[in-house]
């Protein structure tokens, strides 16, 4: 027999995302790769007493088919939390939930790319974004990621030469990079899409982690017509519960649902009903303070140890928040045989090739700060300092 | 400002389901709209046992990121019950949980269909499955589907002059007739199918609902390696936890991961640990069994009663399980008509068209059995014999 897949299937990078949950399933492998909270962070006794509360109280309803948009008491809760956390005039109407903010990713691109139409997106840039976007075979233009956020001189180029159908970007603590935009890089992106067809389509899924617990504005409070905005709970709640969504203006929600539900009619109504009784009696500040306060400290611990003990000529990003950094080698070192060799030496980076649409790549590494202890990221990152001596 | 979204979105039929959600909300309607399983029918203490097990044992394990295939032994769980049910040899790698089986439409329509590709489907046809492929923009042929299944001489003339990249159908009680397939019809399709490159997807939402108990063998069982075949828990445990399946040869099985892992990474993990806890402890087969004779009980009065209180020439299918019957209509009675005065009589039925791919259903309705205890269905189709004589 033989299968006729779609070209489309031809169009996605490999996947390294498989590989990363094997080599971190090994006990011994000190794991800077993976993309994972800190399973000790999650409140499991919290929501399993939600849990217990909805499902005595609600019953079997709890269990039934609901609407595409998703609990309207949690889409109720997300937009005051906008408003309150973020100064941004949300409402339940303007959100539609789905299964974290990577089914945002696939959605984002069915309702607006045709094959053939220009995207832009930050280079280095999510990996599962890439791997979403590339099914509906868009030609992506990387935009460089600087310091204090996207190139603007090279994305106003692109922009000019390409009408981009949208811009895809993480501004606060970017997966890979750990780099958080300026604020005046967003308003300025906001000036330059400002009139144009362009939407800004913003991936938040760090934002509530700044170690300093001060927010950044989103894109979308200077570009509120052309903005969309996703958000997420996997990372300040559980992951596991698959709940993120996406708020955007009506036009956009209105093509967003409909697709929503061509794809899996709704999600999840009994994790949605347990998420919003969860944090109805939870003070998720609080929580999310001590989270990051935590990630805060292990993000300087590693930062310290690539400053003190690695050869020279490795630098690295300074994150502000977020899960992640990156570190860049010296030129004669391969970030795959780092990969590689970090294999055999039982420690797990991601090599940064696959971030970069476009090619580049092949000298930084993505370490991920957020899952192990201080005591873990010591031993893990000489582990690492001696890779990278071994190859130097 | 003005949003220039894929052409693709123009292609979906105008949709009716959230407008039924809408209908179904007025309590005074009694609907045979929707497609709901009787609420009173799912174990919600049961599944809140599961889930308290569960997270007190688990814990926070039970709320992290996993792998996109899904737990695995719910998908043993899965692949033991089709060995045991139906004969067919099922193992757990060639098992991938979803989110209910309507993301496989979508994700089986990604895989396979490039835009202009020829697909097949049984005319009238489910109408998610209608939904999920247009967005995928293939061709789409109906083909007539008859007491016994799809007429054969039809089916095979299509597929002679259309490279078809699969024929989607429900073999057992189709959502919208219940019509069941013939164990003759199946052995015909393997035999017509056998040695081409079509691939026949058999949607299983129903077939344990059988109100003989008796199960029928799936096509799969006689085209193996070009058969694919999605089931549900939606219909014998709970749809608000949306845990459904491909079973599939491992080629399309991996481009099916690919797929899923771009479109959201993974099911909600929480509740497929907790419907495989609450399978582990549970007589499923005792459950189905009530199940099935509750909804045949339904389904006997709702034939009754169009048999004996209707206006002559009304007609309607038999349905042998599920969830679904379809009434015929005199010619001069339009369904739309009847919707229309339905929802003012406060009786909602689903008018036929939305489900006839290439046009026709305009004197049909699709009534929901499942739903509705015995003494709603009789005074519902008291209301429904009203509307039908005041518009003959």
């Amino acid at each position: 027999m033989s299968y006729r897949f779609a070209d489309r299937m031809s169009n996605i990078p490999e996947s390294f995302i498989e590989a990363l949950f094997r080599v971190s399933g090994d006990p011994e492998t000190i794991s800077f790769a993976g993309g994972l909270p800190d399973t000790n962070l999650i409140d499991a006794a919290g929501i399993a007493a939600a849990a217990r509360e909805v499902l005595e109280e609600e019953g079997a309803a709890a269990l039934q088919y609901s609407t595409t948009d998703g609990y309207r008491p949690l889409r109720e809760y997300i937009a005051a939390r906008y408003r309150k956390r973020l100064g941004i005039p949300a409402t339940a109407g303007e959100i539609q939930i789905v299964n974290g903010s990577q089914q945002c990713l696939d959605l984002v691109a069915k309702i607006f790319c045709n094959p053939g139409d220009h995207i832009g997106m930050e280079r280095p840039g999510y990996l599962g974004a890439i791997e979403a976007f590339s099914l509906y075979e868009p030609v992506v233009h990387g935009v460089d990621l600087c310091d204090n956020g996207p190139d603007l001189a090279m994305f106003a180029r692109i922009a000019e030469e390409h009408p981009l159908k949208f811009f895809y970007g993480i501004p606060n603590s970017q997966n890979p990079s750990g780099r958080t935009y300026a604020e005046e890089t967003r308003r300025s992106i906001a000036r330059m899409l400002e009139g144009t067809e362009t939407v800004f389509y913003e991936d938040d899924a760090f934002g509530e982690l700044f170690f300093d617990g001060r927010p950044r504005p989103p894109v979308k409070k200077y570009l509120p017509d052309m903005g969309i905005l996703s958000g997420s709970f996997s990372k300040i709640v559980a992951p596991g519960m698959r709940i993120g969504w996406l708020l955007a203006p009506e036009p956009v929600l209105q093509q967003f649902n409909v697709a929503k539900q061509a794809a899996d009619l709704h999600s999840n109504y009994l994790c949605q009903v347990v998420m919003h009784r969860y944090l109805s009696g939870f003070d998720l500040d609080a929580h999310v303070r001590r989270v990051a306060a935590i990630y805060g400290e292990r993000c300087r611990v590693m930062c310290d140890l690539l400053d003190d003990r690695f050869t020279a000529g490795v630098t690295h990003t300074t994150p502000e928040g977020g899960m992640f950094l990156m570190a860049f080698l010296p030129e004669q070192i391969s970030a795959m045989r780092v990969f590689e060799e970090g294999v055999r030496r039982k420690v797990a980076v991601l090599p940064g090739v696959p971030f970069y649409v476009n090619g580049g790549g092949d000298h930084c590494i993505r370490l991920n700060f957020s899952r192990s202890k201080e005591e873990e990221i010591m031993e893990g990152m000489e582990r690492l300092a001696g890779v990278i001596r071994a190859l130097s």
